[in-house]
C-alpha cells in the first residue's frame, strides 16, 4: 500500500521504516520538501521511500498517518489538504502535549474534547482512527520489546477504518487479541489523557519502553 | 488500627468492611450522624464498626480514608476538620468525576492540577497518599478478582505515609510487587486522568472489574 506518514520526528521515521520493512511504499511529509531528517531517511531507505511536503505525502498515500507533534497536527493536516484526506483512513498517533510550561507536559486539549475529535471534526471526510498514541515509537513497531501480551487501543467512528488500522497494527506485530476497540472517536479522550499517567510510569520505571496490559476480571461472589 | 472511612457509598462501605475483616476498628463518616447507609452497615458488622459525622470519624481514626465523591471531597474534609487530619495519613481514593453533563463523566479538575493536590494544599498537615482510585471498589479489596499480577499506584509527598498506605494495601491483598510508587502528589494527575481511559475500558469490556498491569520492556537493539 502507499502510505503517507506526516511528521519526520522519531515517531514518523520509526513508523515509516517499519512500514517499508513490511513491503509498503512510504512517503514522509513535512512542512518543507527539503526537510533534512526526511531527506536523510530517504537516502537511508532506498526506492520505496520518498519525502515531500505534507500535501505531497497526502496526495501519494492511500492511507495517512498523523505522526506530527499534537500541538501542530491541525495545521499540518490543513497543509496536507482536506480533499487529499477525504475518504482515506487517517491513523492519528499524535498526543496534544504542551511542553511550553516545562515538565511534566500538560495537554492542549482534554477532558471534554480531544485531538482525535478535533481532527475528525476539522476533516469530516477523513476516516480517523486514534491508535498507537499510548506507546513510545520503539514499542509501536516492535511490541515484543515488552514481554507477554499487552494492549493497544483503536478508537474511531468508522468500523471499516478501524479494521484497516487493526490490520496494519497486526503487520507491526500486534496480535489481534492485543487490540482493544474502545468505541467511537470520543474515546480518544481516554487514550490521550492516559498520557498524564504514562509520563509518570516512564519516570517511575526509568524507561519509556513500557506498556500496560488491560485485563478483565471476574464478578465478585455475592 | 482505628481507621476513619469518610463516605458511605459503595467504596466507603466496601473498604470499611474489608478493613474490619483485617482486624481494624472502622468508623464510617458522613454528613449526618444518622446516615441510613452507615447505620445499616454498623448493624451488619458489629462492635468494631461505628459511624458518625465526618468530624466524629476523623477524630476517631488514626488513619483516614477519603472515599467521598470527588466533587464533594474538599467540603467533606473541611467538615472532618483540619486539626483532626493534621499529622495523619490520609489515603485519598476519590476521583473528581462530574456526571452533571451526562456520560461519559468529565473531571472537575485535571491537566495542571488534581484532587489529590487540592486536598494536600487545603490540608497541608495531612499526609496525603493518592491510591486505589484506579480500580472499582470490588477490586480494591479483592485484587484476585483480576487474574495474575496487576498494578496499583501510590503517590504522595511523604515517603513514610506511602509506606503505611502500602502496608494497608498489602493487607487488602495487593502484593508489594504490584504497588508502583509514582512519586509526589502531583502524580495524582496521572491516576485521576486515567479515569477517562478507565471508563472506556469499562465500556469495552462490559464490566468494571478490570485492571491494568504495567509492564516494563527492554531497550530496542541498536
Amino acid at each position: 500500500m502507499r502510505i503517507a506518514v506526516l511528521g519526520t520526528g522519531t515517531v514518523g521515521r520509526t513508523l515509516g521504516s517499519a512500514l517499508l520493512r513490511g513491503g509498503h511504499e512510504v512517503r514522509l511529509g513535512s512542512r518543507a520538501a527539503d526537510n533534512e531528517a526526511a531527506v536523510a531517511w530517504v537516502a537511508e531507505h532506498g526506492d520505496q521511500a520518498s519525502a515531500g511536503t505534507f500535501a505531497d505525502a497526502a496526495g501519494f498515500g492511500e492511507l495517512v498517518i498523523n505522526a506530527t507533534a499534537g500541538a501542530a497536527s491541525l495545521d499540518a493536516l490543513a497543509l496536507a489538504g482536506e480533499q487529499q484526506l477525504a475518504g482515506k483512513v487517517l491513523i492519528d498517533v499524535a498526543n496534544p502535549l504542551d511542553f511550553s510550561r516545562g515538565m511534566p507536559p500538560t495537554l492542549t486539549v482534554c477532558n471534554d474534547d480531544s485531538l482525535g475529535e478535533q481532527v475528525q471534526r476539522a476533516f469530516p471526510e477523513a476516516r480517523v482512527v486514534k491508535a498507537l498514541n499510548t506507546v513510545t515509537a520503539a514499542v509501536m513497531v516492535q511490541p515484543s520489546l515488552v514481554p507477554g501480551q499487552h494492549t493497544v487501543f483503536v478508537a474511531g467512528d468508522d468500523a471499516e477504518a478501524k479494521a484497516t488500522a487493526s490490520e496494519l497494527l497486526g503487520e507491526l506485530g500486534w496480535p489481534a487479541s492485543s487490540i482493544l476497540d474502545l468505541g467511537d472517536i470520543t474515546a480518544a479522550r481516554g487514550t490521550e489523557m492516559y498520557m498524564a499517567l504514562w509520563i509518570r510510569l516512564w519516570g517511575a520505571l526509568g524507561s519509556a519502553v513500557l506498556n500496560i496490559e488491560v485485563r478483565p476480571g471476574m464478578a465478585p461472589a455475592g
